[in-house]
Protein backbone atom coordinates (compact mmCIF):
# COMPACT_ATOMS: atom_id res chain seq x y z
CA UNK A 1 0.00 0.00 0.00
CA UNK A 2 1.16 3.71 -0.88
CA UNK A 3 2.27 5.62 2.33
CA UNK A 4 0.48 9.14 2.68
CA UNK A 5 1.03 11.70 5.74
CA UNK A 6 -2.50 12.90 6.55
CA UNK A 7 -2.78 16.17 8.76
CA UNK A 8 -5.48 15.39 11.76
CA UNK A 9 -7.00 18.10 13.79
CA UNK A 10 -9.58 15.94 15.02
CA UNK A 11 -12.05 18.09 13.15
CA UNK A 12 -14.89 17.30 11.07
CA UNK A 13 -12.85 18.09 7.69
CA UNK A 14 -9.44 16.40 9.06
CA UNK A 15 -11.36 13.25 9.57
CA UNK A 16 -13.13 13.49 6.55
CA UNK A 17 -10.14 13.69 4.48
CA UNK A 18 -8.41 11.28 6.25
CA UNK A 19 -11.68 8.71 5.30
CA UNK A 20 -10.80 9.87 1.62
CA UNK A 21 -7.23 8.73 2.17
CA UNK A 22 -7.92 5.58 3.35
CA UNK A 23 -10.88 4.70 0.79
CA UNK A 24 -8.67 6.02 -2.27
CA UNK A 25 -5.77 3.27 -0.78
CA UNK A 26 -3.36 5.11 0.89
CA UNK A 27 -1.73 3.42 4.31
CA UNK A 28 -2.20 6.63 6.20
CA UNK A 29 0.58 7.96 9.01
CA UNK A 30 -1.33 11.04 10.88
CA UNK A 31 -0.02 13.77 11.91
CA UNK A 32 -1.26 16.16 14.69
CA UNK A 33 -0.17 19.36 16.25
CA UNK A 34 0.29 20.45 20.31
CA UNK A 35 0.93 24.02 19.20
CA UNK A 36 -0.55 26.13 22.09
CA UNK A 37 -3.88 26.00 20.93
CA UNK A 38 -7.07 27.18 23.42
CA UNK A 39 -8.56 24.13 22.19
CA UNK A 40 -6.31 21.48 22.67
CA UNK A 41 -8.97 18.86 23.32
CA UNK A 42 -9.07 18.86 19.58
CA UNK A 43 -5.93 16.43 20.28
CA UNK A 44 -8.18 13.75 22.18
CA UNK A 45 -10.36 13.54 18.87
CA UNK A 46 -7.50 13.42 17.11
CA UNK A 47 -6.58 10.31 18.76
CA UNK A 48 -9.55 8.68 18.93
CA UNK A 49 -10.33 9.29 15.12
CA UNK A 50 -6.86 7.72 14.51
CA UNK A 51 -7.42 4.55 16.56
CA UNK A 52 -11.26 4.38 14.78
CA UNK A 53 -9.36 4.52 11.02
CA UNK A 54 -6.86 2.22 11.64
CA UNK A 55 -3.78 4.38 11.08
CA UNK A 56 -0.12 3.20 10.52
CA UNK A 57 1.08 5.84 13.00
CA UNK A 58 -0.33 8.49 14.83
CA UNK A 59 2.45 11.46 15.80
CA UNK A 60 1.56 14.24 17.49
CA UNK A 61 4.27 17.29 17.50
CA UNK A 62 5.26 19.65 19.93
CA UNK A 63 5.40 23.35 18.85
CA UNK A 64 5.02 26.61 20.67
CA UNK A 65 2.97 28.57 18.21
CA UNK A 66 2.14 30.56 21.32
CA UNK A 67 5.68 31.96 21.73
CA UNK A 68 4.32 34.18 18.55
CA UNK A 69 0.69 34.65 19.72
CA UNK A 70 -0.89 37.13 17.24
CA UNK A 71 -4.17 34.76 17.14
CA UNK A 72 -6.96 34.18 19.02
CA UNK A 73 -6.41 30.63 19.30
CA UNK A 74 -2.67 30.95 20.69
CA UNK A 75 -2.88 34.39 22.66
CA UNK A 76 -5.39 35.59 25.11
CA UNK A 77 -7.74 37.26 22.63
CA UNK A 78 -11.30 36.23 22.99
CA UNK A 79 -13.42 33.67 20.43
CA UNK A 80 -15.44 36.00 18.20
CA UNK A 81 -19.01 34.00 18.86
CA UNK A 82 -22.54 34.57 17.40
CA UNK A 83 -20.75 35.78 14.00
CA UNK A 84 -23.35 34.33 11.39
CA UNK A 85 -21.93 31.44 9.18
CA UNK A 86 -23.07 33.80 6.32
CA UNK A 87 -20.57 36.35 6.72
CA UNK A 88 -17.67 34.59 7.88
CA UNK A 89 -15.40 34.40 4.56
CA UNK A 90 -15.78 38.15 4.20
CA UNK A 91 -12.62 38.79 6.28
CA UNK A 92 -9.72 37.09 7.60
CA UNK A 93 -10.96 36.58 11.53
CA UNK A 94 -8.99 36.60 14.76
CA UNK A 95 -9.07 33.06 14.80
CA UNK A 96 -6.37 32.79 11.97
CA UNK A 97 -3.14 31.59 13.00
CA UNK A 98 -0.03 33.61 11.47
CA UNK A 99 1.56 30.93 9.60
CA UNK A 100 -0.26 27.64 10.46
CA UNK A 101 -0.62 25.74 7.64
CA UNK A 102 2.56 26.48 6.17
CA UNK A 103 4.31 25.11 9.35
CA UNK A 104 2.30 22.05 9.42
CA UNK A 105 2.39 21.01 5.57
CA UNK A 106 6.33 21.74 6.62
CA UNK A 107 6.78 18.82 8.86
CA UNK A 108 4.15 16.81 6.74
CA UNK A 109 7.07 17.53 4.03
CA UNK A 110 10.16 16.48 6.34
CA UNK A 111 8.24 13.37 7.41
CA UNK A 112 6.77 12.29 4.19
CA UNK A 113 10.43 12.55 2.75
CA UNK A 114 11.45 10.11 5.69
CA UNK A 115 8.94 7.31 4.60
CA UNK A 116 9.30 7.99 1.11
CA UNK A 117 5.79 9.13 0.78
CA UNK A 118 4.70 11.19 -2.24
CA UNK A 119 1.42 12.52 -0.84
CA UNK A 120 0.04 14.56 1.72
CA UNK A 121 -3.42 14.94 2.35
CA UNK A 122 -4.47 18.81 4.31
CA UNK A 123 -8.50 19.02 4.72
CA UNK A 124 -8.36 22.55 3.88
CA UNK A 125 -11.95 23.89 2.12
CA UNK A 126 -12.49 27.09 0.72
CA UNK A 127 -16.53 27.14 0.19
CA UNK A 128 -17.89 27.06 3.79
CA UNK A 129 -14.71 28.17 5.42
CA UNK A 130 -13.36 30.66 8.11
CA UNK A 131 -11.64 33.45 5.21
CA UNK A 132 -7.81 31.89 6.21
CA UNK A 133 -5.82 32.39 3.40
CA UNK A 134 -3.98 29.24 3.61
CA UNK A 135 -6.87 27.22 2.70
CA UNK A 136 -7.22 28.26 -0.95
CA UNK A 137 -6.71 26.44 -3.94
CA UNK A 138 -4.06 28.66 -4.98
CA UNK A 139 -1.74 28.34 -1.78
CA UNK A 140 -2.18 24.55 -1.97
CA UNK A 141 -0.65 25.06 -5.35
CA UNK A 142 2.13 27.13 -4.55
CA UNK A 143 3.00 24.45 -1.31
CA UNK A 144 3.15 21.69 -3.79
CA UNK A 145 5.45 23.79 -6.23
CA UNK A 146 7.27 24.51 -3.22
CA UNK A 147 7.74 20.62 -2.15
CA UNK A 148 9.52 19.66 -5.00
CA UNK A 149 12.09 22.48 -5.29
CA UNK A 150 12.67 21.66 -1.67
CA UNK A 151 13.50 18.10 -0.84
CA UNK A 152 16.14 15.55 -2.12
CA UNK A 153 13.19 13.49 -3.19
CA UNK A 154 11.88 15.59 -5.18
CA UNK A 155 14.83 17.50 -6.93
CA UNK A 156 16.58 13.43 -7.46
CA UNK A 157 13.39 12.92 -8.84
CA UNK A 158 12.57 10.26 -6.42
CA UNK A 159 9.09 11.60 -5.45
CA UNK A 160 6.95 14.27 -7.25
CA UNK A 161 5.59 15.35 -4.16
CA UNK A 162 1.53 15.99 -4.04
CA UNK A 163 -0.83 18.32 -1.93
CA UNK A 164 -4.14 16.46 -1.80
CA UNK A 165 -7.11 18.73 -0.72
CA UNK A 166 -10.28 16.53 -1.54
CA UNK A 167 -12.34 18.82 0.21
CA UNK A 168 -11.14 22.00 -1.62
CA UNK A 169 -14.07 22.90 -3.54
CA UNK A 170 -17.14 21.29 -1.43
CA UNK A 171 -19.22 22.54 0.89
CA UNK A 172 -19.57 21.94 4.35
CA UNK A 173 -22.85 19.28 3.84
CA UNK A 174 -20.94 17.74 1.11
CA UNK A 175 -17.88 16.93 3.26
CA UNK A 176 -20.23 15.39 6.04
CA UNK A 177 -22.34 13.77 3.43
CA UNK A 178 -18.97 12.10 2.05
CA UNK A 179 -17.99 11.46 5.38
CA UNK A 180 -21.18 9.50 6.12
CA UNK A 181 -21.11 7.36 3.17
CA UNK A 182 -17.97 6.45 4.29
CA UNK A 183 -18.88 5.50 7.82
CA UNK A 184 -17.04 8.31 9.64
CA UNK A 185 -18.62 9.00 12.99
CA UNK A 186 -18.58 12.36 13.80
CA UNK A 187 -19.28 11.77 17.37
CA UNK A 188 -15.50 11.35 17.76
CA UNK A 189 -14.71 14.52 16.25
CA UNK A 190 -13.98 18.07 17.66
CA UNK A 191 -14.42 21.83 16.26
CA UNK A 192 -15.34 24.22 18.33
CA UNK A 193 -12.64 26.99 19.08
CA UNK A 194 -13.34 27.26 22.76
CA UNK A 195 -14.64 23.72 24.07
CA UNK A 196 -15.15 23.11 27.85
CA UNK A 197 -12.81 21.61 29.45
CA UNK A 198 -14.39 18.02 28.76
CA UNK A 199 -14.63 18.96 24.96
CA UNK A 200 -18.20 20.40 25.29
CA UNK A 201 -18.44 22.54 22.03
CA UNK A 202 -19.52 26.47 22.89
CA UNK A 203 -21.92 26.28 19.92
CA UNK A 204 -21.33 30.25 19.03
CA UNK A 205 -17.46 30.06 17.68
CA UNK A 206 -17.25 30.45 14.11
CA UNK A 207 -16.47 26.81 13.55
CA UNK A 208 -19.04 25.48 16.12
CA UNK A 209 -21.71 27.73 13.14
CA UNK A 210 -20.28 26.42 10.03
CA UNK A 211 -20.15 22.67 11.49
CA UNK A 212 -23.94 23.50 12.86
CA UNK A 213 -24.89 24.96 8.80
CA UNK A 214 -22.94 21.80 7.76
CA UNK A 215 -25.06 19.25 9.29
CA UNK A 216 -28.03 21.06 9.24
CA UNK A 217 -27.77 21.68 5.41
CA UNK A 218 -26.94 17.72 5.30
CA UNK A 219 -29.98 16.75 7.06
CA UNK A 220 -28.53 14.45 9.22
CA UNK A 221 -27.96 15.34 13.20
CA UNK A 222 -24.67 16.24 14.75
CA UNK A 223 -23.51 13.31 16.82
CA UNK A 224 -21.29 14.81 18.86
CA UNK A 225 -24.61 17.14 20.10
CA UNK A 226 -26.01 14.23 20.93
CA UNK A 227 -23.42 13.12 22.74
CA UNK A 228 -23.22 16.07 24.80
CA UNK A 229 -27.01 16.84 24.94
CA UNK A 230 -26.31 19.74 23.25
CA UNK A 231 -23.95 22.90 23.04
CA UNK A 232 -23.38 24.65 25.89
CA UNK A 233 -24.99 27.54 25.57
CA UNK A 234 -28.03 25.49 24.29
CA UNK B 1 14.12 51.00 12.32
CA UNK B 2 12.30 48.19 10.16
CA UNK B 3 11.86 44.94 11.65
CA UNK B 4 13.61 41.70 9.92
CA UNK B 5 13.30 38.30 11.25
CA UNK B 6 16.72 36.74 11.22
CA UNK B 7 17.39 32.93 10.42
CA UNK B 8 20.35 32.33 13.47
CA UNK B 9 22.42 28.98 13.15
CA UNK B 10 24.77 30.24 14.97
CA UNK B 11 26.88 29.53 12.08
CA UNK B 12 29.18 31.47 9.43
CA UNK B 13 26.55 32.19 7.11
CA UNK B 14 23.57 32.75 9.74
CA UNK B 15 26.28 35.51 11.61
CA UNK B 16 27.55 37.06 8.07
CA UNK B 17 23.46 37.39 7.16
CA UNK B 18 22.65 38.77 10.00
CA UNK B 19 25.26 41.26 10.19
CA UNK B 20 24.19 42.48 6.67
CA UNK B 21 20.41 43.16 7.74
CA UNK B 22 22.01 45.05 10.57
CA UNK B 23 24.20 46.98 7.84
CA UNK B 24 21.08 47.62 5.50
CA UNK B 25 19.49 49.40 8.35
CA UNK B 26 16.76 46.34 9.56
CA UNK B 27 16.08 46.13 13.49
CA UNK B 28 17.07 42.09 13.76
CA UNK B 29 14.67 39.20 15.52
CA UNK B 30 17.22 36.42 15.65
CA UNK B 31 15.21 33.13 15.27
CA UNK B 32 16.74 29.48 16.12
CA UNK B 33 15.73 26.50 16.61
CA UNK B 34 17.11 23.57 19.10
CA UNK B 35 15.55 20.81 16.41
CA UNK B 36 17.46 17.64 17.91
CA UNK B 37 20.74 18.44 15.79
CA UNK B 38 23.58 16.60 16.45
CA UNK B 39 25.60 19.66 16.89
CA UNK B 40 23.15 21.63 19.61
CA UNK B 41 26.34 23.48 20.68
CA UNK B 42 25.82 25.55 17.78
CA UNK B 43 22.74 27.22 19.66
CA UNK B 44 25.62 28.47 22.13
CA UNK B 45 27.32 30.39 19.65
CA UNK B 46 23.54 31.75 18.35
CA UNK B 47 23.24 33.09 21.75
CA UNK B 48 26.94 34.71 21.68
CA UNK B 49 26.58 35.94 17.70
CA UNK B 50 22.48 37.71 19.10
CA UNK B 51 24.77 39.35 22.23
CA UNK B 52 27.41 40.57 20.23
CA UNK B 53 25.46 42.20 17.31
CA UNK B 54 22.72 43.32 19.27
CA UNK B 55 19.31 41.59 18.37
CA UNK B 56 15.89 43.17 19.18
CA UNK B 57 15.56 39.85 20.23
CA UNK B 58 16.29 36.58 20.63
CA UNK B 59 13.94 33.75 20.29
CA UNK B 60 15.33 29.47 20.33
CA UNK B 61 11.99 27.56 19.05
CA UNK B 62 12.25 24.09 20.48
CA UNK B 63 10.80 21.19 17.31
CA UNK B 64 12.03 17.49 17.19
CA UNK B 65 12.71 16.96 13.99
CA UNK B 66 14.50 13.45 15.22
CA UNK B 67 10.99 12.61 15.63
CA UNK B 68 11.65 11.55 11.83
CA UNK B 69 15.07 11.38 11.64
CA UNK B 70 16.38 10.75 7.92
CA UNK B 71 19.60 13.03 8.71
CA UNK B 72 23.09 12.04 9.77
CA UNK B 73 22.10 15.38 12.32
CA UNK B 74 18.91 13.96 13.10
CA UNK B 75 19.33 10.15 13.32
CA UNK B 76 22.44 7.87 14.58
CA UNK B 77 24.06 7.82 11.11
CA UNK B 78 27.42 8.95 11.01
CA UNK B 79 28.64 12.34 9.86
CA UNK B 80 30.79 12.00 6.61
CA UNK B 81 34.32 12.80 7.41
CA UNK B 82 37.00 13.68 4.94
CA UNK B 83 35.62 14.55 1.65
CA UNK B 84 36.93 16.54 -0.79
CA UNK B 85 35.21 20.27 -0.97
CA UNK B 86 35.17 20.53 -4.43
CA UNK B 87 33.07 17.52 -4.65
CA UNK B 88 30.52 18.13 -1.71
CA UNK B 89 27.80 19.85 -4.30
CA UNK B 90 27.99 17.24 -6.63
CA UNK B 91 25.27 14.88 -4.48
CA UNK B 92 22.70 15.47 -1.84
CA UNK B 93 24.64 14.92 1.24
CA UNK B 94 23.19 12.74 4.19
CA UNK B 95 23.60 15.33 6.29
CA UNK B 96 20.63 17.00 4.34
CA UNK B 97 17.66 17.51 6.88
CA UNK B 98 14.49 16.66 5.04
CA UNK B 99 12.67 20.14 4.76
CA UNK B 100 14.42 21.67 7.28
CA UNK B 101 14.51 25.07 5.56
CA UNK B 102 10.79 24.80 4.56
CA UNK B 103 10.26 24.28 8.88
CA UNK B 104 12.86 27.29 9.78
CA UNK B 105 10.84 29.44 7.08
CA UNK B 106 8.08 28.78 8.03
CA UNK B 107 8.32 29.72 11.78
CA UNK B 108 10.40 32.76 10.82
CA UNK B 109 7.42 33.76 8.66
CA UNK B 110 4.95 33.21 11.51
CA UNK B 111 6.67 35.04 13.53
CA UNK B 112 6.90 38.03 10.93
CA UNK B 113 3.75 38.19 10.38
CA UNK B 114 2.99 38.63 14.15
CA UNK B 115 5.75 41.52 14.45
CA UNK B 116 4.54 42.83 11.54
CA UNK B 117 8.17 42.36 9.47
CA UNK B 118 8.00 41.90 5.82
CA UNK B 119 11.53 41.08 5.42
CA UNK B 120 12.94 37.85 6.43
CA UNK B 121 16.76 37.22 5.84
CA UNK B 122 18.41 33.65 5.69
CA UNK B 123 22.26 32.84 5.28
CA UNK B 124 21.39 30.27 2.49
CA UNK B 125 24.37 29.73 -0.17
CA UNK B 126 24.47 28.27 -3.32
CA UNK B 127 28.45 28.37 -4.53
CA UNK B 128 30.26 27.41 -2.04
CA UNK B 129 27.56 24.84 -0.23
CA UNK B 130 26.89 21.25 0.78
CA UNK B 131 24.64 20.46 -2.11
CA UNK B 132 21.01 20.88 0.15
CA UNK B 133 18.07 21.85 -2.28
CA UNK B 134 16.53 24.02 0.19
CA UNK B 135 19.51 26.46 -0.52
CA UNK B 136 19.09 27.47 -3.91
CA UNK B 137 17.56 30.00 -5.82
CA UNK B 138 15.01 28.40 -7.24
CA UNK B 139 13.51 27.32 -3.82
CA UNK B 140 14.06 30.53 -2.23
CA UNK B 141 11.88 32.47 -4.95
CA UNK B 142 8.96 29.15 -4.46
CA UNK B 143 9.07 30.35 -0.80
CA UNK B 144 8.55 33.83 -1.15
CA UNK B 145 5.50 33.26 -3.75
CA UNK B 146 4.12 31.15 -0.84
CA UNK B 147 4.61 33.02 1.67
CA UNK B 148 2.57 36.01 -0.06
CA UNK B 149 -0.04 33.75 -0.07
CA UNK B 150 0.13 32.43 3.05
CA UNK B 151 -0.63 35.11 5.19
CA UNK B 152 -3.20 37.02 5.94
CA UNK B 153 -0.56 39.92 5.78
CA UNK B 154 0.60 39.49 2.42
CA UNK B 155 -3.35 38.39 0.93
CA UNK B 156 -4.49 41.69 2.44
CA UNK B 157 -2.11 43.75 0.70
CA UNK B 158 -0.78 45.36 4.21
CA UNK B 159 2.80 43.34 3.81
CA UNK B 160 4.79 42.32 0.90
CA UNK B 161 6.85 39.28 2.33
CA UNK B 162 10.52 39.38 0.80
CA UNK B 163 12.93 36.71 1.73
CA UNK B 164 16.29 38.10 1.72
CA UNK B 165 19.22 35.48 0.58
CA UNK B 166 22.25 37.82 0.37
CA UNK B 167 24.54 35.04 0.50
CA UNK B 168 23.05 33.05 -2.25
CA UNK B 169 25.84 33.66 -5.04
CA UNK B 170 28.61 34.48 -2.84
CA UNK B 171 31.58 32.24 -2.37
CA UNK B 172 32.46 30.95 1.49
CA UNK B 173 35.50 33.59 0.14
CA UNK B 174 33.73 36.17 -0.58
CA UNK B 175 31.24 35.93 2.48
CA UNK B 176 34.03 36.21 5.05
CA UNK B 177 35.70 39.56 3.43
CA UNK B 178 31.99 40.64 4.13
CA UNK B 179 31.48 39.79 7.30
CA UNK B 180 35.59 41.15 7.88
CA UNK B 181 34.47 44.26 6.81
CA UNK B 182 31.55 44.18 8.52
CA UNK B 183 33.68 43.74 12.02
CA UNK B 184 31.77 40.16 12.24
CA UNK B 185 33.96 37.84 14.83
CA UNK B 186 34.04 34.70 13.59
CA UNK B 187 35.63 33.67 16.76
CA UNK B 188 31.77 33.54 17.74
CA UNK B 189 30.46 31.24 15.67
CA UNK B 190 30.28 27.40 15.15
CA UNK B 191 30.37 25.71 11.85
CA UNK B 192 31.08 22.04 12.63
CA UNK B 193 28.68 19.14 12.58
CA UNK B 194 29.93 17.46 15.06
CA UNK B 195 31.89 18.84 17.30
CA UNK B 196 33.46 17.81 20.80
CA UNK B 197 31.11 18.55 23.76
CA UNK B 198 33.04 21.98 24.57
CA UNK B 199 32.52 23.26 20.70
CA UNK B 200 35.85 22.18 19.23
CA UNK B 201 35.58 21.69 15.71
CA UNK B 202 36.28 18.15 14.13
CA UNK B 203 38.21 19.77 11.21
CA UNK B 204 36.78 17.13 9.20
CA UNK B 205 33.11 17.29 8.12
CA UNK B 206 31.87 19.05 5.17
CA UNK B 207 30.78 21.84 7.16
CA UNK B 208 34.72 22.37 8.82
CA UNK B 209 35.70 21.87 5.04
CA UNK B 210 34.04 24.46 3.72
CA UNK B 211 34.99 26.54 6.49
CA UNK B 212 38.28 26.37 6.48
CA UNK B 213 38.42 26.57 2.43
CA UNK B 214 36.80 29.28 2.56
CA UNK B 215 39.22 31.29 5.03
CA UNK B 216 42.21 30.05 3.12
CA UNK B 217 40.51 31.14 -0.36
CA UNK B 218 39.59 34.82 1.65
CA UNK B 219 43.44 35.14 3.29
CA UNK B 220 42.80 35.94 6.65
CA UNK B 221 43.05 33.27 9.96
CA UNK B 222 39.71 31.74 11.41
CA UNK B 223 39.40 32.55 14.59
CA UNK B 224 37.52 30.08 16.11
CA UNK B 225 40.92 27.52 15.51
CA UNK B 226 43.03 30.17 17.11
CA UNK B 227 40.57 29.94 19.93
CA UNK B 228 40.85 26.17 20.48
CA UNK B 229 44.00 26.12 19.27
CA UNK B 230 43.54 24.16 16.45
CA UNK B 231 40.69 21.57 15.11
CA UNK B 232 40.46 18.48 16.99
CA UNK B 233 42.36 16.03 14.21
CA UNK B 234 44.89 18.68 13.59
Amino acid sequence: MTKAVVLLSGGLDSTTTLAIAKAEGFRPYALSFRYGQRHAVELAAAQRVAVALGVAEHVIVDIDLRRFGGSALTADIPVPKGRPAEQLAEAIPITYVPARNTVFLSFALAWAEVLGASDIFIGVNALDYSGYPDCRPEYIAAFAHLANLATAAGVEGRQRLKIHAPLIELTKAQIIQRGVALGVDYGLTSSCYDPSPDGRPCGQCDSCQLRAKGFSEAGVPDPLLMRYGGAEGS
